[in-house]
Parts: structure tokens; sequence; C-alpha cells
């Protein structure tokens, strides 16, 4: 009689380099409450704008459902091409251009195309909890500077000597909602280019942008920056999963070996959803933008005066200081049927938590409300 | 003035583990050929049946476009598990399926899960190309076994003591069309079951089935396979983008190191996909087998007396033998605007080529043509 094989038993060492445990006991505890006010969503909860939808039912109903070139089909790599030369400022070839299955699979690509053990990266602090995560699944070597890093902070970093392979950060911030200026995206650029690193731009909120202050690093240093987009936030079209990375010519070999891996994993991103982002590109998401901007007014102002937080100039999360430590206070939320992320997925240094306003208006006040009533009860 | 970033330079070491540049190089020299007689075609050429586009069609306009769970949406996971009791004979729980973008993706997701350098896996030769180019990403040790093997091969594999961790093949098989009747997958069984492997068994290709032999590996040992299978080949919906694996109680650790990096990279296969593949579980392609069928027969029919081939028992391959080496073979027939694959991607012993007979009949009735002529060239 054969042994009972065991599972555990049969995974490899470098499986349990990745780690979502974290943010998944948050998730369990959120799923056990009644009637949540839920503040930390992900996701836009405006629908897929009707003609993107109709433009996916079409390539359904034509058949174009088979397998598309690895990188992509070409009519939407060169819309995306055309995108970032007339709205971004720079210019990327279509054969550059690499899309897949969302901004996280692009990552996943990426990672596993340039990371070496060891390797030195610097994240812009607080980050998008998917780029530490895959980059300790790739064993690199994390660094950070905080989002609001100055000069003198990048002269600091040139003098430790670190030679960063890549620095990655994403504008508008997911958690912080700010939008680099052009003064600090300079200083990266600097930075990049006094230590031989790639700038990794994920620009997937670049719509959520309320007061027009979203410049494309790419329009800054063409020749060193990756830029990453998507259609999951400005379309809702996060089921879809098609994202998006473009890169210059001198960078052309990361995209091939990209694809490479590609074509054995994923093999290519979904043929309806390619033809839907063509029709994406085309559709401004004015109206959808403008009830983001209320929200986002809305929450800035019900939070004034009662905890500090970073301009929440984009994406649809703004991100205040607690006075406690983050998971507590999130647990503490919990028990009031408030769901907020705590901030120290996203930091180690973090004592802030981070509100979504992808939520209906008298959802976010009541949430906001019970944030409030927290905040005092814990500041004593 | 900044060095201009090398994008070959950055890349890092593991990356040129896999390479895709045979399958490639095939690909280009067919790109150049006016008017080809394509029989290297890895798709059905059918469409997706009315019923599963409407299913996606209804999904996307009733706004069902959103992030699913990561391992798949629960009432998909409970239909697969379902069709696995009802016509498979084994029983899996939906919480040991995780469902992601393709099969391939889910081969992905489990050699990252489960491979260590240098573990001892062991191949059904001729396999499909991605299982050795994926293990040798991971620096598995690869071994393979003739796909004609009997009991007497499997003494021998067990008397040279190598504790194999996976067994892995496709019944029917890509490239040669072989199904595995219940007796050679016992002999597997207990190579799996002395050895503490796991068997590996991707279901892809079942319903391609033209004499009704096919048996799922699982219904004989289901505590120690992995059953893998999707929609892409059955139902025509290869960019869409659905595939899926089910493991017994015992492996589900390997299930959910898989959806934890799921989440992390490709996140979960697209939604309005899933829901179609609801629908595709409950939709038969009994017309569509005929079809196959008949040009199987015509195929295998215009074959014999020409070449040797395996016994073409499903999917949609036959795998001829011929006089030279396989590469100089397809070469051969490119110049004649034949495409097909040659065998040497398949086997590192391979004479063989795989004609794909999922193209009309006229073509296939001229590739046949051209590919008995050249035998006779080459067989002087």
């Amino acid at each position: 009689m054969a042994l009972m094989l065991d599972g555990a038993a049969l995974l490899n060492q470098s499986i349990h380099n990745i780690d979502t445990s974290e943010i998944r006991k948050m998730f369990d505890l959120a799923a056990k409450i009644e009637r949540p006010l839920n503040l930390s969503i992900g996701q836009p909860d405006f629908p897929v704008p009707e003609p993107v939808r109709e433009a996916m039912i079409k390539a359904v109903r034509d058949n174009l459902n088979s397998y598309t070139p690895t990188a992509g089909i070409l009519p939407l790599r060169q819309a995306i091409a055309e995108k970032w030369r007339t709205h971004n400022g720079f210019t990327v070839e279509p054969e550059n251009i690499i899309v897949s299955t969302g901004v996280a699979s692009i990552l996943f690509l990426l990672f596993q195309a340039i990371i070496d053990p060891g390797d030195d990266i610097l994240l812009v602090d607080p980050y998008f909890l998917i780029y530490p995560a895959l980059l300790k699944y790739q064993q690199a070597n994390l660094h950070t500077i905080p989002e609001n890093f100055t000069a003198a902070d990048i002269d600091h970093l040139l003098a430790s000597g670190v030679k960063y392979k890549a620095i990655i950060f994403s504008t508008p911030s997911n958690p912080t909602g700010k939008i680099f200026e052009r003064e600090q995206l300079a200083q990266l650029v600097r930075l990049a280019q006094s230590t031989g690193a790639v700038l990794v731009s994920d620009e997937i909120y670049e719509v959520f942008d309320y007061e027009n202050k979203f410049v494309s690093t790419a329009s800054l240093y063409p020749e060193g920056t990756l830029t990453l987009n998507g259609f999951s936030k400005s379309h809702a079209m996060t089921g879809i999963r098609v994202g998006y990375l473009g890169a210059p010519a001198n960078l052309a070999p990361i995209v091939q070996k990209m694809a490479t891996l590609q074509q054995y994993s994923v093999v290519c991103a979904p043929q309806p959803g390619q033809w839907a982002a063509i029709t994406a590109l085309q559709t401004p998401v004015v109206e959808e933008m403008k009830l983001m901007r209320r929200r986002r007014d809305l929450v800035a102002g019900l939070l004034k005066g009662v905890a500090r937080y970073p301009s929440p100039d984009g994406a649809f999360y703004i991100f205040p200081e607690v006075p406690i430590e983050s998971r507590q206070f999130a647990e503490a939320a919990i028990a009031e049927r408030l769901l907020i992320v705590p901030g120290y997925i996203f930091s180690a240094h973090s004592r802030n938590v981070r509100i979504s306003y992808a939520q209906k208006e008298e959802i976010l006040e009541e949430g906001v409300q019970i944030f409030r009533r927290l905040v005092e009860r814990f500041r004593g």
C-alpha cells in the first residue's frame, strides 16, 4: 500500500517566498461582518462604459475568440503607442509594447525577466503591496524612499553608493493618491541616471487626476523608463484582464523576454478584452471622473481637522494618519462595521490607513463618521 | 551625461532558462509563405458554440466584468466538480479547484509551486512542448518514457531507483493523438505510487475522443493525481483564457500556493470567460466532434501505406514518421507551402512530424498529397 501523498511536502522552497497572508487575514476578518461599510475597495464602482462593453460583445459575436499574437493584437499596441505619443508626450514603438492579463501579470513577467536574487530595488514608500511581495519572491534586496522625498534625500541615496537595478512607483499612488509633480519625477530621473537604474512607472490610475497634475515619467526620461498601464481602473475592467508595458528601443530585450515567458504561461491576454481595450482608449470617462472627484472632495472635507493625509491628488484613495498602530486601528474599525486597509500593508513605517472612495456617498459619510469617532477615542 | 541603459544587460540569469526560439523559428519561416497549406494549427477551426458566446455576452452586459475570487467563481468550480463526478468518475471538492488563464498558466503556477532545481520529473515522450520548456525554466532534471511503454519499461524505471516528483502527460496526447487505455494508466499509477510521484494528467483534449477510449487518470488514482483541463480546445475558446486544475484533499496545499501566486500575478481568469465556461460545460460539441472524426479518418486513410503513425485516437493531430530528420523534413515541406510541426520539438528522439487536421478537408487533402510526395522523394 502506497503512502498517501502529502501536498505540503511536495511544495518547493521558493514558493514560500511569496506571502499574501496579511491581506488575506484582513479579508477573512472582513468577510465575517454583516452590512459592512466597505471603504477598502480597490476597483471603481462604476460599470464598464457602454461602448467598451459593446466592442467586447462585438468581438465575441464576430468570433474574435482565438489566440492572439503573444504580445497582443497589433491594433491595440498601435493605439497604445498613439495614446502615449499624443497624450503623454513620449514615443514607444508598437513592437516594444507587451499586452498581458493586467498590470499584475506585467509586473510578474517583468520581475521574472530582470530581477536576480540580491538585486537592489528602490520602492517609493508607501507602495502598492504587490511590488514588495513579488520582489521578495524574486529575492530582491528592497530599499525605500518616502514619497515626500526632496533633492537632499536623493543626494543622500546617491552618497550611499547603492546601484539600484530598478526604481518602482505608482503615480497616482496606490495607497496615498499622490501624483508626482515634474520636479520630484526629475529627482527620480537623476537618481536613475546616476545609479543605472531603470524607472518603472505604474500609471494605472492615470485618469484619476483631479487637478490635472499627472505627468508621465517617460516624458522626462524616455530612454530609461518602463511605463505600465491598463484598463482595470480607468474603465472598470478589473475582470477583463488587460494591462500593458511599453519600453524604449534600448530596453526592447526586456519586452522580448517577457513575451517569451508569456508565450508559455498566460499565452496572451483575452482577445475580446483586447478589442474592448482599443475602444476604451477612445472612450473618455469624464462623468466617472467628476463623480470620483466629488467623492474625493467629500471625504477629504470630512477628514479635515480629524487626521492629516498626503495630498489626495488622484486614484480613489486617501491615506489619513491614525493615533495608533494601523493594524489595531483597522481591527477596531472592523468591530464598528467599517472596512479600511491598514497602512502596514503598504509601508513598514506607516501609521495610516487607506480609505477608498470608490463607494456611494452615503456609505462614505457614515464610514468617515465612524473613522472620526475612532480617531477621537484612540487619541484619548 | 548618463550612459544609455542596455536592456539585455538588465536581464537576470534565470530568464535565459526559458527558450521558445525553436518554435518561433518555424513560425517565422512559415510567416513568409504565400497561400500556405497550414496543417500546423493548434486550435479548432470551428467557432465558439453559440450558447457559450451568448453566455459570455450576457455576462459582459450584466456587468460581470470585475475581479473574481482568486481561484475562480464558485459556480464554475462547482460545475467542474460536478462534471468530474458524473462524467469522469472521481471526486474533487470545489475548494480544491483553481481556475486560471488557460492550462499553460496552470502549468506555470503548478511548476512554480512544486519544482525545485534538480527535481526528477518524468515526461511521457513525445510531450507537449510547454512541459519541458517550463520545467527547464525551473531547472528540473528531465526524464522520459516512450508513450508506447510496457509494464517491463516501468519495472526498468523502478529498478533505476529514481524518485520522481511528478509524472506528466497529456491524454489525448499532443502531438500524437494517442489516448491512454486503462492498462497503461495503471502502469503509470504503479510507478507514481512506488516513487512517491504526483501524476499530472493534462486532459485538455478530452472530448476529442473518437472511439470512446478516454479514461481520466484520477479515476484510477484519485489521491495521487492532479487533473488539468480547460475550454480552449473543446469549445474553441483559446482566446478566452480559461483552464483549471483539480486536486484531492491531500494535495490541497499545492492548489493553495498556486492561488497565492495567482493572486499577485494573473489575479484571476477573466470573469465573462468564467461564466461562458459554465455554459460550455453544459454545451456538448457533438457535431464538432463528428467533423473532426471525419477529418481524422480522411487523413489517417490518406497516410495509410505512406507513413507509420501512433494510433490517432483523439485530439486533432496525427504524428507520422518521416524518412529524414524532422527539422529538415518540415523545412522541405515549407518550401512546398506545407506547414507542419517537426517532431524534434516534442521529442529528442523523434523522426516524426505533427499534422493537425483542424483544417478544411480540401486543404487536408492537398497537404497530405504534398506530404506523400516528400516522403517518396526522401525515401529515395
